[in-house]
């Protein structure tokens, strides 16, 4: 065990120039594009679909997580050193940090402990630059259109009331979630109410994730959903003549980057949607990438299975027909404790009772991810707090279930930690391979697609549509809408959409109350609760407690 | 001549590995930084003060310009082309173009024809990521200030219509100049007027641009006055513990960025402060880092030389000790023309009598160089309008007043057209150089730097100052603030604060409407008429004829 931060793991750790990681890849130091002396981008050239189809994607995700998160993306870079420790060549794909939440309460996400991607400090900050470049081709939509509105001649007549873009900064920042713009009189805009989200938020994220090369990158961008005439025509971007500036920003953003592990085996980090209302994983072009050059590629979709696992196999995994091969479903005794009915006090008190009675939670995304035809393996992440026979239990719990349950190490010892779980997803490969199979057609109606998720996935007895959501339904379907896939914005508190329902609830309905259209994603948001899209800091901003010496050494990051 | 656009010219061309530019520069690719195949940053460890003290700085400005500018970057690269031909030893030191205006009505900032730095498409667009940086340190204290107005506990007890400090973001939306943040409920901020400039307007880029290394970046960031609290005291940046955190989001954003021209010179790109109401000048890092690589550096400062010159000298020499060997004036002769009274739609029309008149313009300026004890060459930026007599004219009157005038080819020709301007600028160097001395000591009263300015350069009787302006006064003497720089805002068209006044208007007086503070770049700044901070776009923006194919070429740009 460690008394050290993970600023001071990472800063400890013999850095390898990132041509010796590409090597690793069979990627020559000509086709790598170097940004400083550890981070690169690949160009897309690489990609190889007879590759794709043929390396093996394992796909990490999550029991219904307590507050703090459960460790997915730790889990998966420590399964990939501990599948590099047993002789596989394997490559962590991960989606990117965003900005705003560094300087927070949440920190970075570049995994924790003796499990992760560096050099942490560029990955959680500003990287190679792909958020900011999200950020500018979204707002320069937002400037064009408020351009338009004030133009004379060039006007699209445009109904600023009907306007959904807002505009979008990578900061948590609260006092710009509602504003009013255009203020000042007639050369400074046309007053209308704005606000901004965070960047992850933007569907120009959603749409950079979803996108398969530049010109599929430009049509989606073209296609995005603006709002309303004044006549009741629908707006989209390529009427105000975006798309080409657009992905001109995004030019070099498209482009997966390369860094390493903590024990220097290659990590692709690429996009950053939201999981609350996108589809909260990594580009396709990254996870493509990564199996283009690697034999097992180990990736992560955001919040639980309920969430994460479902949009990851229905949305990216259908549209791009990727195969995984094996989920990871990670598990920690706390949370367990917490679905059995522990109060967050008691979450590191031992407590077999309440682990017990929380397996439910655990049971249920096990039934799921067998509906997807994938055989699941479970990764107990383990807690110094966790005792033997809680971990046993779990352990032959899902033995007793056909499910291979295993303790993984990787924060505390990094790779030596993992070859157990690293044997275990290597066994379902070899043995146990899935033949992935989606659960609903994108082609039904947009009823019929959300039904079968609430009903199969969270348990839900029923659906019941808010009014609004109900004219958001004609609304779909007036604009030719009905094929999108469906991408549910639910809280990750609870399979229902009732936070407070913790474990595996039952006989719940759940409600849409608005059903929101990302017609660049080719996606319908159906909203299940409340949204944030716009964090705020706390009342100690992390910032305060960062320094930075003359030599540019950070401490106080996390 | 050519027809091809800058963007052609520049995609024609055949760049070279940035690693053999910085051999030029006998940088190793070991100590360099690299951001793709083209571009790199240079560690600030590379600055050596002893070089910087021996080798020859020229700095290039221009006569009182007409809207369109006259072509200092242009002349700037072309000479630093011309140096090289003769066989110095050369770097171009400039500024980086901001994003806002790419897609508007001014396009990039690059140079142009024949004298063009590249990869002109990066360079114009996100480059490495400097203004992004500079963009999340001004937001994220703006951040801050919000957040310690809604927390209860932690609070400085600011009163928030005080705040001076606003937002900022790289692009032309003019919606966004006046705006209400704040809105819609108690956990959603606290309700205030606000708004946005471009992010070369932010007080961090000034900061950066004459910060010495990142120690003194801290300092300068903490410096920032923000406002005041509601019982009147001052409330700074390290007050609420930015600095830190805002020099972290800088730390590679403080090293520059090496490039090279068209005919594969070194250009050190880096910095880029707004010219009306900051220094407009690159990084005293940059130009320290060119001196220490390179025997001779060429490097310009915005607008005409009433400004940007002036800026150079007092502000920016002075505080960092650069000795200028030589200036560089560009005159245009179609600004001469305007300046003898020649209509917008007359520019490119011969007319020798009006450039005998517009002559004056120039000749002030000379002067003006020479009370800073420095010899001016003038580089005539060759136009296909000009008549023979129109430069001859010209010539022969600059011979007059002991100063050689030159044509300049760089556009048409590249270095080949600017060997005769390059010899002059050595001959001045070894012959005549300058013995720097500023115009006025930091030390000495506000109101006396102001009205040497006024006086000296402008060429004003008196200076006068609103109700508003002396209020400042004694709110800048209250802070402490009296040995502060004055970086001047006035109207690039004038030498007077009046734009009408053309030529080398007389007897006028300069009136002060309010003077602002930038206390983290040490320089009180009074506004002679109203500033714009955020431009808008225009009807048909430039971003409606871009385009960019799925190979990543793109056109449209300039």
């Amino acid at each position: 065990m460690t008394h050290l931060t993970d600023i001071q793991i990472a800063q400890a750790n013999t850095i390898q120039h990132i041509t010796k990681i590409a090597q690793k890849l069979s990627v020559d130091d000509d086709e790598l594009e170097m940004y400083g002396k550890y981070k690169a981008k690949l160009p897309l050239s690489l990609i190889d679909d007879e590759k794709v189809a043929h390396n093996n994607l394992v796909l990490v995700t999550a029991l219904t997580p307590t507050p703090a998160g459960e460790g997915k993306t730790t889990v998966s870079i420590g399964l990939t050193e501990g599948l590099n420790k047993i002789g596989k060549q394997a490559t962590v794909v991960l989606r990117e940090p965003s900005l705003g939440p560094v300087f927070g309460m949440k920190g970075g996400a570049a995994g924790g402990g003796y499990s992760q991607v560096i050099p942490m400090e560029d990955i959680n900050l500003h990287f190679i630059g792909d958020f900011n470049a999200v950020e500018k081709a979204n707002n320069l939509l937002s400037a064009l259109i408020d351009n338009n509105i004030q133009s004379k001649t060039n006007n699209l007549n445009i109904d600023p009331r009907t306007i959904l873009w807002k505009r979008v900064i990578d900061m948590n920042d609260r006092a710009l979630r509602d504003i009013t713009i255009g203020l000042g009189g007639t050369s400074n805009g046309v007053p209308r109410q704005d606000g901004f989200n965070i960047t992850p938020a933007s569907e120009v994220m959603a749409i950079l994730c979803m996108a398969s090369d530049l010109e599929n990158l430009k049509k989606r961008l073209g296609d995005i959903f603006i709002g309303f005439t004044f006549d009741n025509k629908p707006v989209f971007a390529r009427d105000l003549k975006a798309e080409n500036a657009m992905a001109i920003l995004l030019k070099e953003a498209i482009k997966p980057n390369l860094v390493q592990t903590l024990e220097g085996n290659p990590a692709i980090i690429h996009g950053g949607p939201f999981a609350n209302i996108a589809q909260g994983t990594n580009t396709i072009i990254a996870t493509k990438m990564g199996l283009s050059l690697s034999n097992y590629v180990v990736t992560e979709a955001g919040f639980g299975a309920d969430l994460g696992a479902e949009k990851f196999l229905n949305i990216k995994s259908t549209f791009a027909k990727l195969n995984p091969k094996c989920v990871v479903l990670v598990a920690t005794i706390r949370a367990l404790r917490h679905h059995g009915g522990a109060k967050k006090e008691a979450y590191n008190t031992p407590d077999l009772e309440k682990v017990i009675e929380g397996f439910k939670n655990l049971e249920k995304h096990i039934e799921n991810i067998r509906k997807f035809h994938i055989e699941p393996v479970v990764a107990i992440n383990s807690f110094t707090s966790d005792t033997n026979e809680e971990v046993n239990f779990v352990i032959d719990k899902c033995a007793s279930l056909g499910v291979e349950a295993v303790l993984a190490e990787g924060w505390a010892k990094g790779g030596k930690g993992t070859i157990n779980l690293a044997k275990a997803v290597v066994n379902i490969v070899k043995n146990k391979a899935s033949q992935f199979k989606p659960l609903y057609d994108w082609k039904s109606p947009i009823k019929d697609k959300i039904e079968i998720i609430a009903k199969e996935i969270y348990g839900a007895v029923a659906v019941e549509y808010s009014k609004l959501a109900q004219l958001n339904l004609r609304r779909i379907d007036r604009l030719g809408f009905n094929d999108f896939a469906i991408c549910m914005a639910k809280t990750q508190k609870s399979f229902s959409d009732n936070q407070t329902l913790i474990g595996r609830p039952e006989g719940f309905t759940v409600t849409v109350r608005e059903i929101e259209i990302a017609a660049g994603a080719q996606f319908v948001i159906p909203i299940l609760g409340k949204m944030m899209r716009m964090p705020g800091l706390p009342t100690i901003p992390a910032s305060e407690n960062m320094t930075i010496d003359n030599d540019g050494v950070i401490s106080g990051l996390s």
